[in-house]
Order: structure tokens, then C-alpha cells, then sequence
């Protein structure tokens, strides 16, 4: 169930990814650099959770498209500008050279921000209003996030604030917008927006543990780089044992948030069961 | 009649886009930065255009509000990033440190990410699919203008395209936003992208020269440099004399495009001739 529903989101997100990217009039750099980094193997998971959350409510994975790629499209930039020197200074992402890397500092700054504007001019055909709200809220609130994580805001206690903002943010916009697409009610918005919430935090601390436990395989590279950059994960504070159990405890409430909606919601507690198990 | 104007669409615009930086959840250090450029004396000369144009389609100012602010606040970010080392390099803005000499790369990077998410989140609660539509192609247009000045692929025969997009585009955005926000016809839809097409041209070349006869007085400076850089303006290709030329040409243009509009159209041809004969 979960990977075939995946995959025809997928396959649907890319061909339209693949259309707004391919606009004749994009000078070519432009165009190549920000192809390069959208299709990169990234998963699609926030375009297929927007999906999905349409579905879920009553629409098709179709009235969700321009949201579910608009999603992508700002994950896609937001990792762009991540990685520049200023910032984490990675050179490589999903395993090849990152944009920067690709492209020079500038052109990856432009790529990102083109990918960006992409998104909202994609979004701005879609007739939903509340879906563009909800798009662009976590669009703000994951440059709010960024901003903590850079200024190592994230001490202990603003630790859960920061890795919302910056992780939950996009899951949040994309089952919100999936839902208004589907012109859900408030109280199906809400639960998907616990789901959210809580699915955030899970896919976080799994990212979290699995840096940890990489680099403790390795050389305590990425440990010891959290640790050297002064930057607070659950790991750090918890320990790794903390860190599962608190994944255990926010699958449980992802869980509990969607079961309180009555529709077939297997594909979301598979996804759930899926993360708390993820190797990569 | 423009200073009156002008005053009053710049108060309004200023009021809005102080609320929405000054919302309580956004980490300090992102607000700060965010507004150290928002508010650097900007002549909010976009939004002002936005409200023209609503106002001469028969809306109210107020009407176009928020798409003001939009174009005001991608405006303000693409400065901050335009002026980053790995892209012009500038320390210096409106006489006061540029937003990474006073933030550091990495919190200027996210203030010009975070203005631009803040633009649509403030745009998504516009009623006029078309202002959004037309802010949000604006913004992505302005991003293909960087990346051709960027990769210096404004050769003389396209530089007119490359002005077009690079400084055009937010004006173009900013009059049929207005416009959207008086549901204006297609006419004056029209007239209005016209004049926001010469008047963008007119604005840039009139730079250009302000410019090249500022470095003449000082030390050749800015025109060694745009040579120097390999960026080709009005005043490389066609000489100063040429380039003053072409401003009139455009303000001719601007001037026609406006007075195919049945009402009272005074505050844009004063626009017209004040930029004409600006000082700065």
C-alpha cells in the first residue's frame, strides 16, 4: 500500500516538477542549477504527505498538485541554501556535489531564491486560498527555524520550537494545504495538523539518531560536528536512548492524531511504522 | 501632487510592513535583520506604483495593499542578496552597512529568504488571485534578470531582456497587482504592464547613468567597475549620450502607455519626469 501510493505520487509530482522547470525562457544556468538540485532523489515525501492528506479528506491526489509541488520546490531551495559555506558549508548532498559545489555560491543563492518564487507562482494558480496560506506560513516558519539553528537559539529547552519550525513547518503546509484542496472541515485539518506536528518531530529525531549512529560507525564525524557547531538535537540533550524513546512517544501521537479521523488512514500509520524504522 | 501622493502611499505601506515584522514569534536576530533592510529609507517608490495603479483603475489605496507590501518586501530582499560577497560584493547600502556586514552571511542569506516567505504569507491573505499571480511572476522574473547579470550573459543584444527582467519586472508585477486589486479590464491592464514595461526602462538606464556620471565625479570607480565586472549597461554599450537617448525614448513610451487610459493619469507622467531628471 504505502510504497505503490507512494510512488504514483511521486511519478505524478515529478512530471509537473519536470513542466514548471522546463520554461523556455529560464536562462539556461538558471534552469540547470535549479534542475539539478529538484531532481536529486529527493523522496517527495512532503509532496505525497500533501497528497495523501487530500485524499485522506475526500479529493483526489490531482487538486492537490500545485501545492504538493510548490512543497518540493521550497524543500528543494531550503536545502540549496543550507549547504552554502555561510551556512553548514556541505559540499556534498545525496551523494553527489552540492549546488555550490555545481554552480558557485551565486548561482546556487539564485537557484535557491528562483525555486522559491517558482513555488508561489506554481501555487498561485491553485483556486485555494487557504492552501497558499499554509504553503507560505511554512515557508516563513522554516526560515525561522533555520534562523535559531544558525544563531544556536536551540538550547534544551527551545530545542522542540526549533525542530518544529524547522522540520515540522513543511509537513504542517503540506497535509494543511493537501486538506484544504480537498475542502476539509476543521476538525479533519486539525487532526492531519497534529499528525504533523508530531510526524515532524518523529522524522527529526530519526534523522538525529541516524546521524549519530553513522558517524559513530565512521569517525563521530557528524556527532562531533553537531557537538563542535554548538548545535542542540535530541541526541545531544538526551542521549541516544532519550532520543527513541522520544521517537516512540511522538510516533504515538502521530498515530493517535490520525486515527481520530474516520476515513482509511493505513497509508499514514505505515508511514509512521516506515520512520521509526528508517535506515537512511 | 506626486510628493503628496507619494507621502501617503509611503505611510500607509510603512504602518502594514512594520506589523508584519514585528510579530512576536520570529526569532530576534531574523526580525532585526529583516528590518534593519525593510527599513533603510527605501523611496517605496514599488508599492506607491501598486497603489497608483489601483487607485487610477478606481480602487482605493488601501485596496492594494498588501500586494504593495509584497513587492515592497521582495524588493528588500533581493537587495540583500544581490549585495552578498559571492554576488556584487557591496559592504555598503543606502550609506549604512549592507545586511551581511551588519549580520554576517549566514543571517543575511535567511533575512532575504525569510522576506520573500514573508511576502506571500502577507500576499495569501489577498482576495485577487491576479495580484498574487502577478507578484509571484515578478519575483521569479527578478531571479532570471540576477542570474543573466550574474553569468554576464547581458551582451549588448540582450541587454534590453536582462533590464527587463532584472528591474522591470517588480514594476511590471507592482502596476497589474494594483490593477488586479481594482479588477481592472484588460485594457487598462495593458496600458499599465506598458508603462511598468518603459517606466522599468527608464528607471534602470537613468541608474546607469546616475551611476557612470557619480564614478566620473569621484574616481571612476563604479564605471571601472560595472567594466571591470564585465556587466554590460545602457552607458557601456551605447555611451552616455546614447543612453540619455534611450531614457527619453522610454519616458516617450511610458508617457503613451498612460494616456491611453481614460482618467486623470498626472501622478505618473510627474513620475516619468522626475526620473528623468533624478539626482539619485
Amino acid at each position: 500500500m504505502l510504497n505503490e501510493r507512494l510512488s504514483a505520487y511521486s511519478e505524478l509530482t515529478d512530471k509537473k516538477l519536470g513542466e514548471l522547470l522546463s520554461n523556455e525562457s529560464i536562462p539556461p544556468i538558471l534552469a540547470e542549477s535549479m534542475a539539478y538540485s529538484v531532481f536529486s532523489g529527493g523522496k517527495r515525501l512532503r509532496p505525497s504527505l500533501c497528497m495523501a492528506a487530500c485524499e485522506l479528506c475526500g479529493g483526489t491526489m490531482e487538486n492537490a498538485l500545485l501545492p504538493a509541488c510548490a512543497v518540493e520546490l521550497i524543500h528543494a531551495y531550503s536545502l540549496i541554501h543550507d549547504d552554502l559555506p555561510s551556512m553548514d558549508n556541505d559540499d556534498m548532498r545525496r551523494g553527489k556535489p552540492s549546488n555550490h559545489i555545481a554552480f558557485g555560491e551565486a548561482n546556487a543563492i539564485l537557484a535557491g531564491d528562483g525555486l522559491q518564487a517558482l513555488a508561489f507562482l506554481a501555487l498561485s494558480d491553485c483556486t485555494e486560498a487557504a492552501a497558499i496560506h499554509a504553503i507560505a506560513q511554512g515557508a516563513f516558519e522554516m526560515v525561522m527555524g533555520q534562523s535559531m539553528d544558525c544563531n544556536a537559539c536551540g538550547g534544551a529547552d527551545s530545542l522542540a520550537t526549533l525542530q518544529d519550525y524547522k522540520t515540522g513547518a513543511l509537513f504542517r503546509a503540506a497535509v494543511r494545504a493537501g486538506a484544504a484542496c480537498a475542502h476539509a472541515g476543521l476538525q479533519q485539518t486539525n487532526a492531519l495538523t497534529e499528525f504533523a506536528n508530531a510526524y515532524g518531530m518523529l522524522f527529526q529525531i530519526t534523522d538525529d539518531i541516524l546521524d549519530f549512529e553513522g558517524s559513530a560507525e565512521t569517525l563521530g564525524k557528524t556527532a562531533g560536528k553537531d557537538a563542535a557547531s554548538g548545535k542542540t538535537t535530541f541526541v545531544t540533550v538526551y542521549g541516544l536512548d532519550g532520543a527513541k524513546t522520544y521517537a516512540q512517544t511522538y510516533a504515538r501521537q502521530a498515530r493517535q492524531a490520525i486515527s481520530g479521523i474516520s476515513r482509511e488512514a493505513s497509508l499514514f500509520t505505515e508511514l509512521i511504522d516506515f520512520t521509526l524504522a528508517r535506515k537512511a
